[in-house]
């Protein structure tokens, strides 16, 4: 099969692979749709030690069952393959699984190829109507749904419910339609790149600034970085939450005194369980996360430039889709 | 009336100063226990803007209405003075009051003196059998029993309530006593300093490291230094939830790499409700925080000493209570 491999930094190669072979109890998936994430780009620059070259990156992926009872049917993929069996699995925290395997880690390739291989459980069938480039975001949105339900629930329920999220790429883009989905009306994005911002206002109706000025009761990070860490802390009302999707930096940032004096809360949050990548998915073909029409489509032969677009800071849309067999 | 003045860094003069004149509404109290604070340390140090010499410190006080239909009234008092009209307030979260004062910073002075003076719902009444001295913990034992509480309601519900207390000053042996109160049993303290944590242990019966090594479902950083927020943080499990209480270092420490793969909750918790201060009140007049027999008394008149040998670390209690009247 052909497939964009990551080489070593900045290097990515469009080459023919061995097709997978399906282990036991796993499907083989052909790739129609795949999403390049953040975490690809932190990878292909070489900034993230959990995927050293060569290794095919990509984990939001939709496509088609290939042999088997089940051959035909189209499919989103849940890209975290959990033990079933800890504490954390029992709880239905699958996130928390510390056997967790992540398509596009070692020992587990990504879907940056024509073919993967998945367990059953981790396939989400979608309806005939849903596009497949539609339901490879179920991914990152279910990131984000995950986030918005942890700061709904944490935060006190006497404030209004007003959130802030800092980064309009697809994960923040993704936040912001996960606390519209559960009733947030109140929502600002925060994009210092103007392409990027206006795309946010014209494509997708979204509400948003170049820079936060004042203060909201939820804050939403989806970038990650020192800055936009010590931007929350400083944007979070007395009282409020702030959750922290993103791997920018490891450390720093956070006004920890302010959060202290003002009880704020901060939670790390990272993937989402089982049950929440199903909830985003049924959010999708339902259309409660909105049209979804904020994807560029490109040929995953052409994937090296639009890693080099991307890092160029040219790309407006906050998602490009590959496709496998373009 | 005779006061101990923080006159300067290092600075505390014993010395005549006016009586305080209590505004309408506010009684006098005779201040007949008060304890010394970390914070009192800080601002003894120069360390605490909020808190501009010369001004009489401390806020941990227990004493006895003066005047007035309530003449003879033992109380102890809740420093905070919060506006009763704002949200927060409205919310019974009176420790985000954005108009709270507290008594030691202006423009209310503090407890390190024969009186103060302060509104009656400020003053909880103590029953004949419990000490002032004893009752002067209420203010320290509801910072933590705060924390407390937020801990417990931020855990998942499926983990087990194991605990790291890191720090055994008095708020770290209170956060310890508050979650035994609360039901948790399993109670680490990590205390480096060798008399401090030989008293824990010989006198107050706790269970405590010099170094932690391990997880646990909560972490309470009872210290505020980076080097403390860098251990709650490599301390708590996957899935945990860390309370932050002191004001050490304003900023670093945080693995935030850490917290959010592995979806850790981090809470700044300062203060405490006016009814928290009250359920504390309870549970040391009820005897739920145990015997409360780890304090040492000491003259208000020999308050700098105090302060100097706090500062050289060479006090095993973990609270010094200074009387003004001996």
């Amino acid at each position: 099969m052909k497939a964009l491999v990551y080489d070593g930094v900045e290097q990515l190669g469009f080459r023919d692979v061995p097709d997978p072979v399906p282990a036991d109890g796993e499907h083989l998936v052909k790739i129609q749709a795949v999403g390049i994430c953040g975490s690809d780009m932190h990878a292909y620059l070489g900034h993230d030690a959990r995927r050293p070259a060569p290794l095919i990156l990509g984990h939001e992926a939709a496509g088609t069952i290939v042999g088997g009872p089940k051959d035909g049917t189209r499919v989103t993929v849940n890209p975290l393959v959990a033990c079933q069996t800890c504490p954390a699995c029992k709880a239905g925290r699958e996130n928390l699984c510390p056997n967790r395997q992540i398509i596009s880690m070692p020992p587990r390739e990504g879907a940056f190829a024509q073919y993967i291989s998945m367990p059953l459980s981790n396939l989400v069938t979608v309806p005939d109507d849903v596009p497949l480039a539609k339901a490879a975001l179920a991914e990152p949105l279910a990131v984000s749904w995950h986030a918005a339900r942890l700061v709904l629930e944490a935060l006190h329920p006497s404030m209004d419910k007003t959130a802030l999220v800092i980064g309009g790429g697809a994960i923040g883009l993704a936040a912001a339609l996960a606390l519209q989905a559960m009733g947030v009306t109140d929502v600002t994005i925060a994009e210092p790149n103007d392409a990027r911002r206006a795309f946010l206002i014209n494509t997708c109706g979204q509400s948003t600034v170049a820079q936060a000025h004042g203060q909201w009761a939820f804050v939403i990070d989806a970038v990650g970085y020192a800055a936009t860490r010590a931007a929350a802390s400083a944007a979070a009302q007395p009282g409020g939450v702030i959750a922290h999707i993103g791997l920018g930096q490891d450390t720093g940032g956070l006004d920890v005194r302010r959060m202290t004096l003002h009880e704020i809360t901060f939670i790390g949050t990272y993937t989402y369980t089982a049950q929440e990548f199903r909830d985003t998915a049924q959010a999708i073909f339902d259309g409660r996360l909105g049209p979804l029409d904020w994807t560029e489509i490109r040929a995953l032969g052409d994937g090296h430039a639009a890693f080099e677009d991307l890092h160029a800071g040219t790309v407006a849309s906050p998602k490009i889709i590959l496709d496998p067999w373009a």
